[in-house]
């Protein structure tokens, strides 16, 4: 199945069994988005020269015995970033569009990547002292009309099931796009006294909103994400919670997927749809357009008012409860790779990756072929014994050269090659994913185990730290200072994202959205020191913001 | 949270967001079941001397100092079996009613179930080739109707969606019961050679059917299950896969779970809407009715001809996919609550338990507490340290009877006390949940670590097996072999499973259904040696058929 390089997207818009308004909206999807067609399209590559080739020609270091003939074609990252973004999740098999427009099938590596997500996260989230539970995704229409933002947040992207059993509701029910009001509406009989609190929970769940616009991982019809849900007896604790849970997300971005993420409290204008504050961990993708990563909401009373979610304190009397909710969803994966990636494809931080090692043994005649696959055999499972994810590309279908280029695209860490001279010597050639060419190529590696394992698990720290030093870089040099307005507009202008002090209206921010494009991402809880002066009042500020065009 | 002993059915029935929809169909489910009323009302068991307390009472031993007032209340099982369950479920916070009529909201203790389900078949699927991915839930109405057998399966039990971000929909969408389509939708665009075989995927995903008699766990509206897709290049294979399955799940209910199912391949009446055969695992509950607990079916190429899914063989001829499909829902652990429970609530098998070792700490005087917990606090973290789920219930608020009773009515299979004479000693008392009262009480186990370590994992182990040998039992002796209708009669009237050779028509069959209520359960693969002759018709018959009632 890995090896398989059919590309889904042309094949489906003509697979009769398509239904016809999907066809349509991939049709409009494609006519948006020339490029695209291109990228997906499998004849194309096949009867043009790509750069994908001369990648491979540039790359012949007498150990590549051909020019390994491929049928991908990804659009140069820098040409068409967008085109880029969805040729490597058709190539590298991340995802697939669903039958049913704005939907997406996510394959097996991609879903790996998420796995790796839940089992970094759901480890975090049992440590900080939430258990996790399952709420039903149908929520009566009624629940969702109570908390008086949220409804207006949410209504126009609701899904309704209006038929069940073969026939029509009494009340239509919502297929939920978040779960705060069957939380509260369940935390209303599970909660009665001081000592029922802090209630503090999580689920793994899919999600519906009905978006227009939609993008694979980034923005789409159902999605997949963990949600967290809280109850406390003070405003501080449910406070303290917030920050804790966007504590937990920056961690994993910087640590795991290696992106720096930027934190810190949401405008007004940006906050969720029944929260008195919002966290956020703000990204910036390989294109320079802010990705909001993760969210985590200090919703004050608004639900359990909204709901009647009630405790009796130490002193008997009856008070509402604080609550929390925060998210990270399959939106992340797509923030790996719109940080990380480059022309030839995916580049995945090892602790993300689904494959960490691939191992590609190398021989030109029949009696090598023996001794150079009971090498690379032993060499993978020396690795796998030492906990690493290894793949041991055998095939006789492919030559090396082919295979390099596949397992580049699909962003695998660390490559290690096995051929004849290599058996005698007893050693390997490994290459990295971030340094191409010779440079992050080293010869003589011994096969050793123990020393295979060692120098193995030090490049893997290495990249992973590497990656997200090139991201803060990448970051750093693209966030522009600004004290007034012309000069956050010509940044925004070329592509940066602008810092500034803010204490302006809810008019002035939507003012900047309409005009250039940019919101405010976030005020960051790093804040620089000294007074600050409005960059569009010239009255005082207690805080920059950072402004962004995002997605 | 764990120790709120609220009761949420009634609370629920009472609250006042509460909508008119769910508030009628929860008071018909208690109208249909009398008991349930008692069961659920904390206010009818703090008004009448019940069983619970007489059971604190007989286990009077000196160590308990008081009777421990409890405020719950499960139905004795042998007097309403149903009660019962529904009580335990309550009592013990498994789950809880959802305010859509028969979803259910699955709490913490149950979810931890459910995640050692996960935890176990997640391993087993990935060992033996399958990969994880997500398809989406939203299938275009048209697709279920392609494959005649499964449309007329499923077409009574949809939820449909016809309303998307405000407008009306062009075609209705199937919120998924089953994803056999929509992945034959993308298996048609994924597979095209023999190169592309076997293709084995596995979700783990929620489902929707609309069943109008719902069950907590058994049979709700939304529940939480796996699904394994496969598709082979041919017959053989595709069969050796849902036998393997079935094998894997076996293997899991009689290891994991302490179940002894009998597996066996289903008759044709009972067979999945659209497989060529179904096979299942069948367990006998506590009230000796069966449940499906799992099943497999080798789809044979009824979805790959209905969608087309052709690959290129080596010969260069066009071919069906031959395929499987296989699942294990949350039904699962309803099964586990029916199998193992008693009149004291739960019995969890040790690899399946939230919590496996329960420690109690018991003070008299003031100036014993600070000993006893730290001797406690040590033991529990010794036990940690050994991979063990342990909880240390060490609040003041309640009595060390009452949480004897709370614990063993949670079903955690290891109770350790320790009170200040242990600590003198340097020793604990250790009880076991699966022996009542004395006998399964064990005075003056070492402290010491490695020996305490040792002593309570050989106990767990024993429980684990101790379990599963008296389901064994209960099973044996409840299965009667017949050789007449008149014998299945007897035996099915007396609610026990009939065993006896079957060669008759699918309309003797439906007619036994209908006269007994007894069906085919299965038809096992463990069959006695020897010639057989139809129980129903005289005739020869080549295998044996499993009759019984079922959930």
């Amino acid at each position: 199945m890995v090896s398989s390089l059919r590309l889904p997207a042309l094949t489906s818009l003509f697979s009769p069994s398509f239904t016809r308004r999907s066809t349509v909206s991939l049709r409009r999807r494609l006519h948006l988005r020339p490029p695209l067609a291109a990228g997906f399209s499998a004849q194309s590559a096949a009867s043009s020269p790509t750069e994908t080739e001369d990648r491979v020609d540039s790359k012949k270091s007498g150990r590549v015995q051909d020019r390994g003939s491929t049928d991908r074609v990804i659009t140069p990252r820098s040409q068409d970033f967008n085109a880029w973004y969805l040729d490597v999740i058709a190539n590298a098999e991340l995802a697939d569009y669903g039958p049913v427009r704005g939907t997406m099938v996510i394959r097996p590596y991609g879903y790996a990547m998420w796995e790796a997500i839940q089992d970094y996260l759901n480890v975090k989230f049992k440590e900080t002292g939430h258990s996790n539970m399952y709420f039903p995704q149908f929520i009566p229409y009624s629940f969702i009309e109570k908390e008086a933002s949220h409804v207006e947040g949410f209504s126009p992207e609701l899904a309704l099931v209006t038929i069940g059993g073969g026939k029509e509701l009494e009340e239509k029910l919502v297929v939920r796009p978040t779960s705060e009001t069957i939380v509260n509406h369940m935390f209303t009989q599970w909660i009665h006294s001081y000592r029922d609190l802090p209630l503090m929970i999580n689920q793994w769940a899919n999600v519906t909103r009905w978006e227009m616009r939609t993008k694979p991982f980034v923005r789409t019809l159902e999605f997949l994400w963990q949600e967290g849900h809280t109850a406390h007896a003070t405003l501080e604790e449910a406070e303290k919670e917030a920050l804790q849970m966007i504590d937990v997300y920056t961690k994993f971005a910087y640590e795991q997927a290696a992106i720096p993420v930027i934190a810190g409290r949401k405008s007004k204008v940006e906050t969720f749809a029944g929260a008195d504050k919002t966290y956020t961990i703000e990204a910036m993708m390989g294109d320079r357009k802010a990705l909001q990563a993760g969210t985590s909401h200090n919703l004050g009373q608004n639900f359990s008012r909204a709901f009647g979610t009630q405790f009796t304190d130490e002193n008997g009397l009856r008070q509402h409860v604080w609550q929390t909710s925060w998210a990270i969803s399959t939106r992340f994966v797509g923030g790996i790779i719109m940080t990380h990636g480059d022309d030839a494809g995916l580049m995945l931080p090892p602790r993300i990756a689904p494959v960490q090692v691939v191992i590609v043994p190398i021989w030109k005649k029949v009696d090598e072929k023996t001794g150079v696959l009971d090498a690379a055999s032993s060499v993978a499972e020396t690795l796998k014994n030492a906990g690493l994810k290894v793949k041991l590309d055998d095939t006789d279908q492919r030559t090396p050269g082919w295979k390099f280029n596949f397992w580049e695209m699909k962003g695998v860490p660390l490559r290690i090659e096995i051929g004849p001279r290599d058996v005698s010597s007893g050693s390997v050639v490994i290459s990295r994913r971030d340094i191409p060419g010779k440079q992050g190529k080293v010869f003589g590696i011994s096969m050793e185990p123990s020393i295979l394992e060692a120098y193995v698990k030090d490049r893997l720290d290495e990249i992973q730290s590497s990656l997200l030093q090139r991201a803060i870089s990448f970051r750093d040099s693209n966030i522009v200072d600004v004290s007034s307005y012309e000069e956050l507009k010509e940044a925004i202008s070329m592509g940066k994202w602008a810092r500034g002090p803010w204490s302006a209206s809810d008019a002035d921010e939507l003012r900047i959205k309409e005009e250039t494009g940019a919101t405010i991402r976030c005020f960051p809880f790093e804040q620089p020191q000294g007074t600050k002066t409005c960059l569009m009042t010239g009255k005082h500020a207690d805080e920059v913001a950072i402004f962004a065009k995002s997605y």
